[in-house]
């Protein structure tokens, strides 16, 4: 039995009720600017290992909360456990990015795959739920989440990283059928994969759409959205997992919030290239936002942050329905100290604006 | 005393006048996906040397108009020129990209800088732009470039290629006094640079804000656009770029175009996320549109290019003032053979658009 939440602020924002200030966490907070964090993956020895060992896991995913009053933990995961669970062959290569020994370019590849075993393949993930849920203690809620099948399928189908990933849009201009295959295939794992988590004890659920913004108006509709829409219906059918928030993140694609705001979700992720106002008109009050302070404002100064940070909340402004997050990952040159600064800024300017 | 202009349908195009059909040239033709530029380029010995033999620059800028029904030139060169000649010690190591000996960082490296003499430092180009309209003997236009203020800044205070190019979005952050003085210097750079080349006989030029879209929505207009409208703006006071269509081409900048028309430029570059028909809706009228295909759609198959390639052209539809380009520059893999397909797909279907 886990404990009861004592700080819900992130939870009620999510579903665009009243809070005493904007809650705040931070996109990849358990992260290498973090001396704590190496530390750990030194002594892992490589980043699957760390991902891999739930208590290592654990004890990254908790690392930031020692240190900052974040209002959210995120559980510490790849976003390739899913197509490494198909056996796909994940690996790391030394300052590289990822890499699949066999990825996945015909009919007869896409065919071979299953949605994976979430008690077998995947245990790892749940186990490390479980031990962040018992190790939280109830302090803050734990985001559980995943790739978007299109993102999955971009390393999938190119096979390590990719500037546009060409393979997989080539794939889906000559053999849509094919692509659609396999994003069916990656829907269904994804939305297996997340409701595992939410039975595990995840509180909310995040997908992350890394490269949705790398398609045109079309092909984003046809091959991302479309999947991450499948994947919330699946979550809302399902009883661990219907009444748990979800959040959208597509990176580059302010320009498709407002189709986005009618996949079901309850919230949108928003990068820093629009104003959260813009945003907000966008959405038309269906979704909740989160969101979208420029990550190279961390490298900046503390008065500059401060600054910047109160902007983003002007932006938004004293409505409820704002999750404050950066508008990407935080990057690993960042001095800790501006994120405490962040964070009690984000606070205290919350708590005024509501005043 | 130039031959006169045989193909004027790009610069008809941009002036938004009838044309007979919709002219097309592709950003990057002249590069490393054909055979005979490797060729070029290899007897060069570096990129720099082919950049800065006006001879060899000719050569490689009139390779793809022999294989193509393309209408219009580029000046092949490099977008970094304008930093090199102001001494910053341009390279470009092997695999890797530009590199800056002398990074522009402090207060007194913005103070040394001045705007490079265009009949010394950069004679080699403008001596590239009279051979190359000499060469063409009138066949299509030529367009001379050159980069933004914002995007040489971002290399000369990283000092090479980034990701986010956080040092100078510190400084403007941090010392904002400071990035205006190095990004009106830039700016007065630009426009003597674009001026000369003009003089020299290019015919349209364009302006390459390839990192515009890092910025967030302010940021982007005090940082970026406004010193694009101050290049336009000195362009337009004198009398050999006076009457010369201006391009300007943000990467990732859409939500930007209504603002970027108000420019005073000719034209908009539009990368392929957006579709042209809303773009045309933003910029109401005021500028030519030119783009928008996804570079990714040429290593797809024939029928796949020709038909991506109708549906840019039906969602700009039968209106004057528009330029068919990719949405970024060609991509070294692609097979000469698909840019012969598009070309000749723009010209067929722009025909009987018309019709």
């Amino acid at each position: 039995m886990n404990a009861p939440l004592k700080n819900d602020r992130f939870l009620r924002a999510l579903r665009r009720e009243p809070t005493d200030t904007t809650p705040i966490w931070v996109m990849r907070q358990a992260g290498r600017y973090l001396p704590e964090y190496r530390a750990t993956r030194a002594r892992a020895g490589s980043f699957m290992a760390l991902a891999q060992a739930p208590e290592l896991a654990c004890e990254v995913t908790l690392q930031p909360l020692e240190r900052f009053a974040l209002d959210a933990a995120i559980l510490f995961s790849d976003i390739l456990t899913i197509p490494d669970a198909m056996g796909l062959g994940l690996s790391f290569a030394q300052g590289e990015g990822p890499q699949f020994a066999r990825p996945v370019r015909s009919a007869a590849d896409v065919a071979r795959l299953a949605v994976p075993d979430m008690d077998a393949e995947l245990r790892y993930v749940m186990d490390a739920v479980r031990l962040i849920r018992r190790e939280l203690d109830g302090r803050v809620p734990l985001i559980g989440f995943s790739g978007s099948p299109w993102t999955l399928a971009c390393y999938m189908v190119e096979g390590q990283g990719s500037r546009d990933f060409a393979t997989l849009k080539a794939m889906c201009w000559n053999d849509p059928a094919l692509a659609r295959r396999l994003l069916d295939i990656l829907a269904r794992s994804v939305a297996a994969y997340l409701i595992a988590q939410a039975a595990a004890g995840a509180q909310a659920l995040m997908v992350f759409d890394t490269w949705g913004g790398l398609l045109g108006p079309a092909p984003f509709r046809e091959f991302s959205l479309r999947y991450m829409a499948q994947v919330v219906a699946a979550l809302k059918a399902d009883a661990h997992s219907r009444d748990l928030p979800v959040i959208l993140f597509s990176k580059g694609a302010g320009m498709h919030l407002a189709e986005m705001a009618d996949s079901g979700c309850a919230a949108l992720g928003v990068d820093w290239t629009m104003d959260l106002a813009d945003a907000r008109r966008a959405v038309a009050g269906k979704v909740a936002l989160q969101g979208n302070l420029d990550p190279a404002v961390l490298r900046s100064n503390p008065d500059t942050i401060r600054r910047e940070a109160r902007a983003v909340l002007d932006s938004y402004g004293n409505h409820p329905g704002h999750v404050f997050n950066l508008g990407h990952g935080i990057t690993p040159e960042v001095d800790p100290a501006h994120v405490e600064v962040l964070v009690d800024e984000v606070h205290a300017y919350g708590r005024a604006l509501r005043g």
